[in-house]
C-alpha cells in the first residue's frame, strides 16, 4: 500500500552537502525532509577525504538507519544522500541509491532523480560494446558513458556524457574529496544550492530540505549548469549552453512540498493561485454550500478557490496518519474497507451539503470516483470535481512513472464522459494559460510556458523524445463509457 | 519521538464487534481509525464461543500485526480491540490491552479508556487484602473488584464494581459469549453504539471506527450505561441512574478525529466554531495579513478564525508525514534540528507578513514558543497567537496524562505573562462560555455547562477527586518570567 | 520449529546476582550459558536500590535485547533474570519473565524454574476468594500466597507461601535491597550458588553460568533452603527443614549442560557413565561396526558407550547449526524434507555398516524412528538403538513439559515393540540401578536412589501428585502395533 | 561476531537445479545445508521460462527469506541460489548474490565460489576500456568478459571468458531456459553434479546439499568442465582440457560438512584419518590423560586421535548453540567474558587432568592461545595442542579470506615459539605427507600431491599467483616471541 493516494509517484530526492562534521548525520536531516519524493528506499555515501562508505536499503530514511551505527559508519565531512520511489515486491535491492563505484583508479558516489528519455538507446550502444548494468535505473548510464571516455580527464568525461544523456536529471556525484552537481539542460527537475552559516554548501532536490538543516537558499541549479564543490570552494560550471528553461508544471502542481521555493516560487503560493483562477474559470454551482480539498496536496488549491469563490473551506476529507506501508492482506470480503483506510469523509460537515472538491489532478480517475462515492455514502447532496491543473492527456517521460497513455483517464475520455466515469455531478479543469500564469516563474525570458513544461497537457514535448517516440504514436484502446458503467454498476 | 507535536497524549482508543465473520480482521479495521488515540501498543482478543484468543505487542497496529498468522489466530465471531498511548522506554508489555484471564471457571478479556480517579484507593484496599495487580495500569482494577465478589453473580457483581470506580472510563468487556460496554456516570469519555447491514452491533470510542467497517451510528452510549451484546440480542442496561452529562471538552478541542460525531456534534464543526467565536473574543491586530493553523488539529479553528475575520487562510506550516517512532539520537550538534523534523514554515507564506496563528491550546509553552521562533526565523513580521480554547490550568484526571498543575503554563502565568515567555507578539485565548457556544451538545437538559466538563479552565470538577485531592492543593512554585527570558536568552 | 530435536523442553533457566556494577550486563551473560534451557521468551530486572526496572520480551535473549539501550536502561548492582520455554502461537507474552510486581508498600519481581503440582488446587482457592492471575505460569501463584497473609512479615510470608507450593521449584524473588533463592524440599530442579572475586555473590539454574561471568560455584543450594542476600551479607536460611533430595535425572541424562556441575557430579561425565554401563548392560551386536550418538546431548553416552563395547566411535549424525526459529512453510511436496532439515546422516560413515545408535532417551518415539529411517537410507545395514536411560513410562510433573502418559511410547509399549514401531534392528535401554550408578551423587545419606528422581521410569514419585493424581490413573489408549505399522507401510 | 570460532571464512556455497516444481522451495533447502558455507548474506533467482526473478539481502537464509511472500515470488522449475561470506558492517549489498543482469537481449543471472587470482589484472584491463563495475566481487568480473565477446555466440564467449579468469571458482549461471556450471581448471573449490528421483539435475557446492533435497550424488564436476543444463537434457562440455585435479585441502580439513562426500572421499572419514596419522606422528605425552577436540570442525580428528592413541576421548570444549549474530556490545569491563560466550571448558572433565587437545589448523593463533588458556584456568594440569593440519605458512588465494602471510602466526613462527605464544606444553602438527595420506581421493592418477592443493603449507602454488605475485614476496615484519609474552604478561 503505497504512502500517497493517487498513483503518480516521483522518482526521488537527492541532497549533497561539502565540509561539515558529521555530514551523513546533517544528509540524514535533509533526506528526511525530503522524504515526500520516495519512500521505498533510502542510502548515503559518505566520504573523509580517503574512503567513501556507504549505507542503503529498502525502506522509510528511519527504517533503513534504524540502528545508529550503520550512520556513525559512515564518517566524513561530505555526503550524498538519496530516497527512493520503487517498484514494490521486485528485488529492488540493486536500485537503491547512492551508487558506490570502487575503481582500481578512485571511488565514485552517484545519484539522480529524474529519468533519462534516451537511457534505452545508450544502454543497447553500450551494452552492444559489452557494458554490463547491474541495475534497471537510468542512473547506472551515466557512469558508463564517463568510463568509456577511457582517455579523458573525469572533468571533461563528465561534461561530455551529460551532453549524451537526454530528459530531466539531477545528478550529484562525490569523488573522495568532490561534490559534483549537475542539472538537464531544461531544468526539468528541480535543483538547488544552498550555504550553511559556516559557508558550506549544499544541494538538494527542494529549498525544504535546506530549511531543514538551517542553510540558506542561495538560488536554484540552472539548465545545462555542473557545479563543483571541493577545498577550491565552488565552481559554477557548464556542460552546455544550449539551455531552455521548461521545470516540471508537476512539481508545482502535485509533488513538491508546499513549504519549498522553486526557481522563485514558493509551491504552496503557486497551488493556491491555481485554485483561485480554477474558481473563475471553473466556476462552482449557484448551489455550491462549500469547498473542500483532497488531503494533502490539494488544501492550498482548495483554499484558494474557496476564498476566490466567497464560499467556505471546509474539511471535509480527513487522511489518515497511519498508513502502515506493510501492510495485511484483508479476508476478501473486508478488502473494500482497506481501500478507505486512507481518507475519510467528515460526514457531519458533507451530509446535505452541495460540495465542490478541489483536487490537484486526475491520473487513472479510480481515485476521484471513489472519493465521489465516499461523499455521496456521506450524505453529500452533490459532488462537483474541480481540478486544479489541466486534464492530465500525454505521459510523463522526465522523472514520473506514468509513461504510458493508456493509463490516463484524460487520454482517452472527454471531460464530460470523465465526469460521467467518476460519477460526480460537474468536473472542470484548469486552462493552461492559467497554470501558467499561477505558478508565474519571475526572470524566464522569452522561455515557452513562462519556463514550464506543460506537455503532459498539449503534448507539445520540449525535447525530442528518443526511446519513447515509438511508444506515444501507439493507438489507445479505449472502452465505451456505457460499457464501464454498465461494469461499476454490476460491481466488477 | 511522539507522534504528536504537543506533549497532551490521550489514553486509548477501544473497539468491540458482535456477531461478524472473521471479527479480528474487522477490529483491525476499527483500531486503524482509532490509531490518532494512541500508539504505543494495540491487541486484539477475539472468541470463537469456546476460547478466547489474544494478541497485542507494543507499537503500531499495523507493527503488532505486521505477520497476517497473529491476526489469523484470532478466530471468532465477536472481538474486543485496543490501542494504548503508554510511557516509552519503560517494560510496558504488562500494560499493552485487552488483557486477557484465565480463570478456572471461564476467560475474560478486558480493555479501557479513561482514568479511575479513586484507583489508586481502590488498589490499596485490594492490595490490603491480599491482591496482586501485574501491571500499572487502572484497567486492572475493575477485573479485581468483579472476582471478590464471589458469591455475586457475574453481571450483579459487575454493575457492583462499575459503581465503585470513579473518574472517566469507557469499558468493553468479552467473556466467551457476551459483550459488555460500560461508560462513566458522567460519560466523560467518547463511546458509540453503531450497527452493521446484518444487525451486527459494534461499539467504539469515536464514530470515525463505525465508518471504517461501515457500520452506522446508532447513538452515543449514555453515562451509567451498561450495554449487554450476545445471542439474545443487545440489552441496554444501568449500572447507576445518577448520572450527568459531562463529556471531556478536549474531545472536541483536541484528541478526536474531525470526521467523529460526538453526543450529535461533528468535531470539526465544533472547532471551525470555536474558531468563529475565537475571532470574535480575541480579534486578530489590524495588520494582520493572514490567518495560518498548526497542523493537523488546529486546522479546523484556524479556518473558522480566518473565515469570521476576513482574512486570507493560508497553510504557514506544514507537517512532516514521515516521522518515525524509533529515530536515531542525533548528535549534540544536530538535536536542534531534530525538534523542527516535525514542523516547517513555508517561508514563502509567511516571510514579511503579520501572522495570526490558530493553534487549539497551549499546555507546557513549548511548543508554541518553537511555533513563534520558527515563523519568525521565517521572515514574519509579528506573529499573533490565538488559542481556540481558555486558558488550560487545572490538571486532568479523567484520561488525558496531564495530571500536574506545575506542567500546566497557564496554571503558573498569566496571559500576558505566558505572551512573553513564548515570544508572540500578542496572546488571545477562547472564554469557557464560547466554547459551550462552540460545541452546543443538543438536548442536554440541565447538564451543567451545556454537558460538557471545563474543569480544566475553571477548577470546578464534576466530580470528586479522591486520590488526587491532596495534590491539587499543593502550591506552585512558579520561577518569575524575567528569569526564564534570561536563560533564553543566554540559549540554556 | 523448536531448537532442540527431541519434543522435550525444559521449562526455564535462572539468574540473580547481587552487588556487581551493571548487574543487568552480568545478567545478559549468565542467561546466555542457560539459554539451552529456554528459547521462548528472556527477560532481566534490575535494581538501583530504590527502583525496579524490568525489559523482557518472546524470542532468544540476543533477539529480545537486540537494541543496547534496552540493558542500558536496566541500571543498578542486583539483577535477576530469566530464559523461558513456552507454547508457541499463543499469547506468551502475559508469560515472560520476570515478572515484576508495583505494590503500593513496594516492588518485587519475581522469576522461576520448575512445575508446581499443586499450582492448579491453589490458584483455585485462591480465586475463590478473589484473586487475579494474569498469567497462565505458576510462577504468579506464589506471590499471591505471600501477599494475602496480609499482616505477617514479608520474609514470614515467603516462607509460609512456599511451605503451600508443591512440586519441583526454583525461585528467585528480588526487592529494591534484596535477593531471595528458593528451592523445593526435593530438590527437583538444579540451583547453585556461586560467588565472584569480589565477594558478590550469584544464583544460577547450572554452573556454566557461573563459569560464563567468571564466578566461582560456592554450593548446591539445598531443598528447603532460603537464601538471602542484601547488605548485610548472604544468610542460608531453611523454610522448611522436611526434606529429601530427589533431584531430577532428566537433568543428568539430557537437559543440563555437559560442561555443568550438579550436586557434585559433572554432567559430562554421567553421561559418559550411562554409554559405559549401558555398554555392558545392553551390549552391541557382535556385527556391530561402529558406535554413533545423536548429537548433541547423547554425545557423551555414546562416547563412553563406544570405549567401553571396544567399537569406533564415528560421527554418523551432524546436526545442522542454522535452524531458525521461525522458519517458512515449506510446500506439501517439500515438507519432509524440512523434518531432516535438522538432522543429516553421514553417509560415508554409515553406509554398508552396522550402527549402534545411541540415544539418550525415546520420548514419543518419533524421532527415533526417523533416525533409524535416515540412517538406512544412507544404506546403514542394520541400526541398533541403545538408550541411555531407562524408558520413560511416566509423566515428569516437576517441571518438564512431558505431563501426559498417552505421549510416552514406553509407557504404552514393550522395548519389543517399540523396536518394531521404530524400525531398529534391536533396541535396548539402561536399567535403573545403573542410571544411579552412573550419576553417583556423593554424601546423599540415606536419600532414596542415591538422591534421584527416577519415578519417571518406575512410577514412584517421591510427592503426591496433587493436582494430576486422578490424571495419571486414566487407562491409556493403546493402539496396536500392526495397525501402526500398516499405516506407515501406507505412507500415512 | 561471526558464527565460526576461527578467524577462517569459506566465500560461499551454490546450488542450482532444473526442472521441479518449485524449484526456488528445493534451493531453499539446499541452500540450508550450505549455510555453514556463509552466513552473511543470501539469494536466490528462480525462472519461470520467460522471466528470471530475484530476491536477496544480507543476513542467514532463514533471515533473508523471514517473509514467505518473498520465496513465493520466485516462480518457476528452474533456480540458482547463494550463501556469502562477506566482511560485516561494510555495504555487503551489493555483493549479495546471485546476480541478476537485465541485458536488452535477454537475462542472466549469476552466483560464484571461490577467488580469482587475476581478477585486479582483468578489471582493470575492463574499466581502462570503459566498463563498471558495481560490486567488489569477483564475481562480476566473468560477466563483464563475455558481454565484451559482442559477436560471439553466448556459448563461445562463456568459454572463452572461462579461459581468462584463473584462480579457483565454481560458477553457476542462468539463462531463462539453461542452467549453467562451471569449475575451474583445478578443480580447486568443490562441485558436485546430482539427480533427483524424476531425473531433475542438481548441482552443488556440496554433496550434503544433494541429500538434504533428496537427490542422488551423480559425480564431482571435474575441473575445467562446463555443464549445460536445459530441456535437451545434459551436456558434459569443456571449456578447457588442461587440467589438473588440485583440490583444496583446507575443504577437508577444516570447511566442508562432514557429511559431504568430496571426490569420493567423505569428510568426516579423512579428518579421522588426520587425527589418526598426527596421534603416530605427533603421539601425545605418557602422562597424557585424554583426547579432547575443539568443536565443532575437529571432533572427527579428535576421534580419530584419541583411537589411534589409545587415549579416553572427551567432551573438554562444548560450544554454545545460541550465538547472535547481532550481539550487544558489553561494557568494558565484560567485554573479555563476551569471548567465552562461543566455548567453554568442561572443568568436571579437564580439571587436574593432562589435556591432548586436537584442532583443525591454527590461523592467526588467538583462538589457541584462548582455549589452553581457558582450560589452564578450568583446572587442566597440562594441555598438548596437536594440530591435524601442517603448519598454515602461506596465504590462501582460492577461496579463502586468508590472503595475507602477515596474518598466519605459521608464516612467522617456529613451531617451537608458536608453542610458547599459545601457551601450550606441547604442539605438533601433522605432515603434509599424512594429509595427502589421510585424504588419499582414489583414481588421480598422476595428480601431484594426490590431488589435493597443499600449498598453503608448502608455499608450492599449482598456478601462477597473477595478482598476488608481488604480495606473497613482500617481508615479514616479525615482533620478537619475547615482546609479545612480555606484553601478554602485562595484560595487553
Amino acid at each position: 500500500m503505497p504512502y500517497e493516494i493517487k498513483g503518480l509517484n516521483e522518482e526521488c530526492g537527492v541532497f549533497g552537502i561539502y565540509n561539515v562534521p558529521d555530514a551523513a548525520n546533517v544528509t540524514y536531516f535533509g533526506l528526511h525532509a525530503l522524504q515526500h519524493r520516495g519512500q521505498q528506499g533510502a542510502g548515503i555515501v559518505a566520504s573523509d577525504g580517503k574512503n567513501l562508505r556507504q549505507f542503503r536499503d529498502r525502506g522509510l530514511l528511519s527504517e533503513v538507519f534504524s540502528n545508529p551505527a550503520d550512520l556513525d559508519f559512515l564518517k566524513g565531512n561530505m555526503a550524498i544522500g538519496h530516497v527512493r520511489y520503487g517498484t514494490a515486491g521486485s528485488d529492488s535491492l540493486a536500485n537503491v541509491q547512492p551508487f558506490l563505484f570502487h575503481f582500481q583508479d578512485g571511488e565514485i558516489a552517484l545519484c539522480h532523480n529524474g529519468n533519462l528519455t534516451n537511457a534505452k538507446t545508450l544502454k543497447k550502444r553500450l551494452e552492444d560494446s559489452g557494458s554490463v548494468f547491474q541495475s534497471s535505473s537510468d542512473t547506472e548510464v551515466l557512469i558508463h558513458l564517463i568510463r568509456r571516455k577511457v582517455r579523458m580527464p573525469f572533468i571533461e568525461a563528465l561534461k561530455a556524457s551529460l551532453n549524451e544523456v537526454k530528459g530531466g536529471f539531477a545528478f550529484l556525484l562525490m569523488t573522495n574529496d568532490t561534490l559534483y552537481a549537475a542539472l538537464d539542460s531544461n531544468g526539468f527537475r528541480p535543483l538547488v544550492l544552498g550555504q550553511m552559516d559556516n559557508g558550506s554548501y549544499v544541494v538538494a532536490s527542494e529549498s525544504c530540505a535546506l530549511d531543514a538543516v538551517h542553510a540558506k537558499l542561495v538560488r536554484d541549479v540552472q539548465p545545462g549548469e555542473l557545479i563543483i564543490i571541493n577545498k577550491d570552494g565552488i565552481k559554477i560550471d557548464h556542460y552546455t549552453t544550449e539551455t531552455q528553461l521548461a521545470v516540471c508544471s508537476m512539481e508545482y502542481i502535485y509533488f513538491a512540498r508546499p513549504d519549498s521555493i522553486i526557481h522563485g516560487v514558493n509551491v504552496h503560493t503557486a497551488r493556491k493561485r491555481m485554485g483561485i483562477l480554477l474558481a473563475k474559470e471553473q466556476p462552482a454551482p449557484e448551489e455550491a454550500d462549500m469547498v473542500i480539498g483532497v488531503p494533502n496536496s490539494s488544501l492550498s488549491a482548495a483554499a484558494g478557490y474557496a476564498e476566490a469563490a466567497g464560499l467556505p473551506y471546509e474539511m471535509g476529507l480527513i487522511k489518515n496518519q497511519y498508513i502502515a506501508r506493510t501492510f495485511i492482506q484483508p479476508t476478501q470480503a473486508l478488502r473494500e474497507q482497506g481501500v478507505k483506510m486512507k481518507l475519510a469523509p467528515v460526514r457531519g460537515v458533507v451530509s446535505g451539503k452541495n460540495i465542490v472538491v478541489v483536487d490537484d489532478s486526475i491520473v487513472r480517475g479510480t481515485t476521484s470516483r471513489q472519493i465521489v462515492q465516499m461523499l455521496k455514502e456521506a450524505g453529500a447532496k452533490s459532488v462537483h470535481m474541480r481540478i486544479a491543473s489541466p486534464p492530465f492527456k500525454y505521459p510523463h517521460f522526465y522523472g514520473i512513472d506514468i509513461s504510458e497513455r493508456k493509463d490516463l483517464m484524460a487520454a482517452k475520455y472527454s471531460v464530460s464522459d470523465m465526469c460521467k466515469l467518476i460519477g460526480a455531478d460537474s468536473l472542470g479543469f484548469l486552462s493552461i494559460p492559467s497554470l501558467i500564469k499561477a505558478v508565474d516563474i519571475p526572470d524566464t525570458g522569452d522561455a515557452p510556458n513562462g519556463g514550464l513544461t506543460v506537455a503532459y497537457f498539449d503534448g507539445k514535448y520540449p525535447t525530442p523524445l528518443y526511446d519513447y517516440e515509438e511508444q506515444i504514436k501507439e493507438p489507445l484502446n479505449v472502452e465505451p463509457v456505457e460499457e464501464i458503467l454498465k461494469k461499476q454498476n454490476r460491481g466488477e
